[in-house]
């Protein structure tokens, strides 16, 4: 796949459970500050985007676990992003970068509600626009 | 749908993000804390099952978020549970206790490692005699 | 001690870390929750606080880890609350439901900044009036 | 105070609370994840200390909340390291990068278990020698 950013993480040892192996919510926080950071490459912010009264919010996840990252370990986090009708789509895969091995694959539903509203994905087109997409 | 077991979770403020609302992250925390208690009120402990070597891994979760959570706000937490093939799928809700609208929805699969070995879920057999399924 | 309020507390397992234990952020986690409890029992709510720019923040934490909770345990979540200058200071413990010893022993000091400003802790009478101190 | 290493951190929103700040319990993380990576730096890793029977484990925190993070900014983890008897004593500080304004001043007590028993700390010799300290 071509991804549109990637980000490396370090896995934190707290983020480790009683079973040795990261925790798997934590995955969807990996994958949610990997969303926030693309964001910031294209020279917004997700606080001071709630600050001016526009929420993206997740409507649904849906990851799939393949091979435990443990302590000690780095990942490297990668999405590429898609729009679909009112929604945009992030397609995020998490690799173990001791071997390459994927660590678990994501897609993640955003929609945007403003002041309150949810809207058709209009802010979008404007955020994707500065992606060059 | 019938539920298999359900527990009452207080929201806490630290799971609140700078959204106000709880976040979607915590959701998948708040369904693995349900299946844990479901697994005692079997008689079984996660982290005694650990120690065995018997492991429950999550394979794959699919979550739609509905009804935003806050401070102050409780919720229900329900799992029906069902046997399919060599995986143990959880069917979770959560509903908001104020007007009993539903949060989030979610799908869970999962399998058992025995010693390092993938099971064909035969340890999920024992796990629902007990629970007279 | 006399405390002011209790809570019972269930370990959840995604706080275990890989050491088989709670990690220790997450008895500070319980101490927080404990007092955003305490003051829902007075009738104020930690968020609706924020709402209407009254912020409590936590100036300083010292805690002592005295014995480790893990996977099964419950603990009790005990606090005894102080008004010491400008500052609220809660001493807080932490007493495994098995057998009654001391997991954690903790001296959180706040303060209270009202739209921004530091306050000397007047928003503090009030409260301890409802609780009858 | 001269350290004896350095993290850069950046903060993640999910470590923001409802208060649009970084939790305070996430300034506890960012300290075990600044010692963890010091660990790593000296050729030791926390989860394989743990699995040869060796565990470092936190007896205390004292923790000073200076000026506040949040979305967008980054801080820098620093921390001087001292042998006082049977402890290791953590001196750490995080400054917000922005600015260079320290965010929270924390002392972090540790000690050594070795195979369920509370050692002298001669562990912490081999350490700080790796650290020609």
């Amino acid at each position: 796949m071509d991804y549109d950013f990637e980000l490396d993480i370090k896995v934190r040892d707290y983020e480790c459970d009683l079973q040795g192996v990261v925790n798997n919510s934590n995955y969807q926080r990996y994958m949610e500050h990997t969303r926030h950071e693309y964001l910031e490459s294209l020279g917004e912010n997700f606080g001071a985007l709630h600050e001016k009264g526009v929420d993206i919010f997740v409507s649904r996840i849906d990851i799939q676990f393949k091979s435990p990252l443990r302590s000690g370990d780095s990942c490297l986090s990668a999405l590429h992003v898609a729009r679909e009708g009112a929604k945009l789509v992030f397609y995020q895969d998490i690799f173990r970068t001791s071997d390459g091995e994927l660590a678990a694959r994501g897609k993640v539903e955003t929609v945007v509600v403003r002041h309150g509203k949810l809207t058709r994905g209009e802010d979008f087109d404007d955020l994707l626009k500065k992606a060059n997409r």
